[in-house]
């Protein structure tokens, strides 16, 4: 497990096996996690360019920019790909960080002039502390930053829902050799596979889907699906509603918050997604139910 | 789903569940997601106290003086149970926050002259943002604040591990309605179960665990094993070091960070635990392996 191993989204490890009581040396491999540092660089009109460290983040490594754009388009830094105008991948500093188990930055510069509220974002930053959190700062201001508007459709059929793990078990290589990651995937609403995307933290494997789409200029998701692999949180669905993506669908369970706010927003979320069978917490309409 | 609900463990909703073309509806149970601050009240040798609102945490409610206890032990900012003379839930603030899902305030007070270093810990907090995420200063600064010393036992049996498992299951009481929580649970050496706490986030759910052993004065964890219901991140792996827990064993799979963070301290970590098979990353001479 040396350094330069984690900058691959795998890493070989040897470990033992267990059954019963037989222990057995076995050739492993592991879902990479390892920092990601998200800059700014920022030009303010007549002043000298200035670098901000934004946020650090544990994530598999593989699709850095597409990370950092979501994650900006999500907390609201972001409104169209032409805020920024260069993603640069600087060195990272000293061995200490390595030694940890590899390290990298993105650096993004934002078009000349283009200044974000850095102290609101700071502060909310900080409110979204630890991890599987977000803050109350986040709860109020998140939705006021830019208020989504989703459109009444598209119906959807529930046979192309009852298609998607399928499909997304198919594209998940990753997930195929680890076990350990968390995947979301961009579907057009006949179901056709645009995306799928890998990480050990499922919010950042929805920010890649999203940065990929903001980079491919398909935002807002007005005719897409989004699927991901495991439950849906508050979090989950705050990323998805500011992609304006009207149905998302999980192979698990959503929380109460994820629920009531899908529901505020008129957004359909699926869950327990399985072959033949589904739940429906909000936004029937879109698959033919009342209400 | 009323604010009064939602400081219950779980919420009910009314839902549709489709199997093939056929539309039923279903009452389900949803585990409840909702903000939690936590806040410390800090008294100065010689000065006014003062309030500090720390971090906000979307938690499942339950458990929210042990979830803050283990929070601020695994941030270094508790050393022992009587750092923290009183522990208060004062009222929310406004509407606002209780029409999005449910809010709450634990408060803990400091031993007077105890005073933290704020500046740092607002820094670590920051870089420690959004989910399934934690920083560089994390990375660097969270051994160094606290060194765990593992010990070198104890000796424990394939045969132990293999069981708990299914203890879990059955103390598992929320997963079993919802199938939207993590948990994490202690045992003894010998496989006895002594608490299990569920949390929407996995990390809350050790920070509740660790918060009860905090307060059953039963730290360091020397010579017991905690087992966790899901995948194991570098912060799993962390939390449980500072607790100087020498067995870690998970249901599913660790990522590269948290078998290298294990390995360079010498902890035991088990992972795909099933009913008779398990896998060692590191620290198999626990379970007479060796290396």
């Amino acid at each position: 497990m040396s350094a330069r191993e984690t900058q691959h989204s795998t890493v070989a490890a040897d470990i033992w096996l267990l059954e019963e009581d037989r222990a057995t040396p076995f050739p492993d491999t592991l879902a990479t996690e390892a920092p990601l540092e998200i800059r700014l660089r920022i030009e303010p009109a007549g002043e000298a360019p200035m670098v901000h460290p934004l946020a650090v983040t544990m994530r598999t490594p593989g699709a850095d920019a597409e990370l950092a754009l979501g994650f900006l388009y999500s907390e609201g830094v972001l409104e169209n790909r032409t805020d920024v105008v260069a993603i640069d991948h600087p060195r990272p500093p000293g061995p200490r960080i390595a030694r940890q188990g590899g390290s990298g930055i993105v650096e993004l510069t934002l078009r000349p002039g283009l200044v974000p509220p850095l102290e609101g974002l700071e502060r909310h930053f900080y409110t979204t502390s630890a991890c599987g959190l977000c803050g109350k700062a986040s709860l109020e201001a998140l939705l006021m930053r830019r208020a989504p508007r989703l459109p009444t459709g598209p119906r959807i059929e529930p046979s192309v829902l009852y298609r998607l793990p399928e499909v997304l078990r198919g594209a998940q290589g990753l997930f195929q050799s680890t076990g350990g990651l968390h995947a979301a995937a961009l579907f057009t609403h006949n179901g056709e596979l645009l995306a799928a995307r890998e990480d050990v933290g499922r919010h950042n494997a929805l920010d890649k889907l999203i940065g990929w789409a903001l980079d491919e200029g398909l935002l807002p998701l007005h005719e897409h699906l989004i699927l991901v692999s495991g439950r849906t949180s508050y979090e989950l669905v705050q990323k998805a509603l500011l992609a304006e993506v009207p149905v998302l669908a999980a192979v698990s369970a959503p929380s109460s918050l994820a629920v009531a706010t899908a529901r505020e927003h008129g957004m359909t979320l699926v869950g327990f997604l399985r072959e033949q069978r589904l739940n429906v917490y909000s936004g029937g309409e879109r698959l033919g139910l009342e209400g």
